[in-house]
């Protein structure tokens, strides 16, 4: 904790963008794992796996990292209501990324587990990449609004995270529809994978929801303009 | 916030349990809500799903002035370090008790979507009969451990997420194993059903955890001495 040693007046709002961008790099961090481990599942890559899997612990220690960051902001004074949500909405943040870090690292488990069997059966590697694509894009965005703080892009993430529900569905559905032809491990691996990416992309959602309310103190996020879009 | 004038030398520990209180209670409602889901599932009880499906409310209102009242302990003043920690934990598991709160709500959806038709099919009335219980208990558990602080049982609490976690394969297995007898449309239900009693169990466990962090500083539960019980 060296070097803290704020201005009052402009230091809190320095220091949360400070502790923003860290959790930004996190949630980056997060989504280049999501993409490797899904690279690792489609292809049986062991090497890769085992990479995505320690890569773990460095998201948890960036993130930890401006959890620490949070925790000197709020323990230095009675920083206002307005800045101790901002504070708190970072700390609950960490919760989210760290959570990312560890769904990817379980899909690439699964990875690991099967090698060198592929675990995905190759009928359903369509749906595995469009969630495993849509996932590091989700993480993408989710740490462009931590530093952007721009509702709009929010709001779009909120918009793919609903995507990733109906991809979900979609991969069941061709999951159980066709079930018979698999093994039951690859069934259940199928079905655990499926919530791992889901789970994922919750957790986007949820950031960019706990920094719309941040800058709003609403949890609500502005409508989606875009052709063929159904709200809800 | 009227009667918020604490004597500072005790009152963050009165007003902190007294948070901790308000948090065990919505953590028994969202218990209750499960298991009362439950039986709306197996029993294709349309009146008793729509309950639990407004009891949701409830439960966020009932946590949302838990979350208020550990705002205004950490605007009152500088707390402490450790205060800090116990304060910002209550705020996080203000997220846990709603999460469970809105899968319990999601239980109820597929039970209220399927009416007057049985979501679950026979066969797997065990399994899910299993999961709700299990689910129900561990809420109930994580209530007491808000207010017991007690380490052993919350090592209980994380041993029966285990148990959960089993289930929920097993479930999965014989869905899978079985899959090609019920419609694809029960095979989905099935496993986001899945999903949500694990998930449900996870934030109780994840209470538990933090409960014990506020009490140790360490997220870890002293390990769980039963026979036939893995560790890990």
């Amino acid at each position: 904790l060296r070097g803290v040693t704020p201005n009052v007046s402009t230091s809190y709002q320095d220091q949360l963008s400070a502790t923003m961008g860290q959790l930004g790099e996190a949630c980056g961090m997060a989504g280049h794992a999501i993409q490797r481990a899904t690279q690792a599942l489609l292809q049986a890559d062991l090497e890769l796996a085992e990479s995505v899997i320690l890569s773990q612990t460095d998201i948890a220690a960036t993130s930890s990292r401006a959890e620490e960051k949070a925790f000197v902001l709020l323990g230095l004074q009675a920083p206002g209501a307005g800045n101790l949500r901002a504070i708190v909405s970072a700390i609950q943040i960490v919760g989210d990324v760290e959570r990312m870090g560890a769904l990817a690292s379980h899909v690439a488990k699964i990875a690991r587990q099967r090698h060198p069997q592929h675990a995905v059966p190759e009928q359903l590697n369509g749906y595995v990449a469009d969630m495993g694509a849509l996932a590091a894009a989700l993480a993408s965005g989710a740490g462009d609004v931590l530093l952007s703080r721009d509702p709009r892009r929010a709001a779009q993430i909120r918009h793919d995270g609903d995507v990733m529900d109906e991809l979900h569905r979609q991969l069941l559905s061709v999951l159980i529809d066709r079930g018979c032809t698999h093994r039951v491990a690859a069934g259940i691996d199928i079905v655990l994978l499926g919530g791992f990416y889901g789970r994922f992309a919750d957790h986007a959602v949820q950031i960019a929801r706990r920094v719309i309310f941040q800058a709003t103190s609403r949890y609500e996020y502005p409508p989606v303009s875009r052709p063929g879009c159904d709200s809800g």
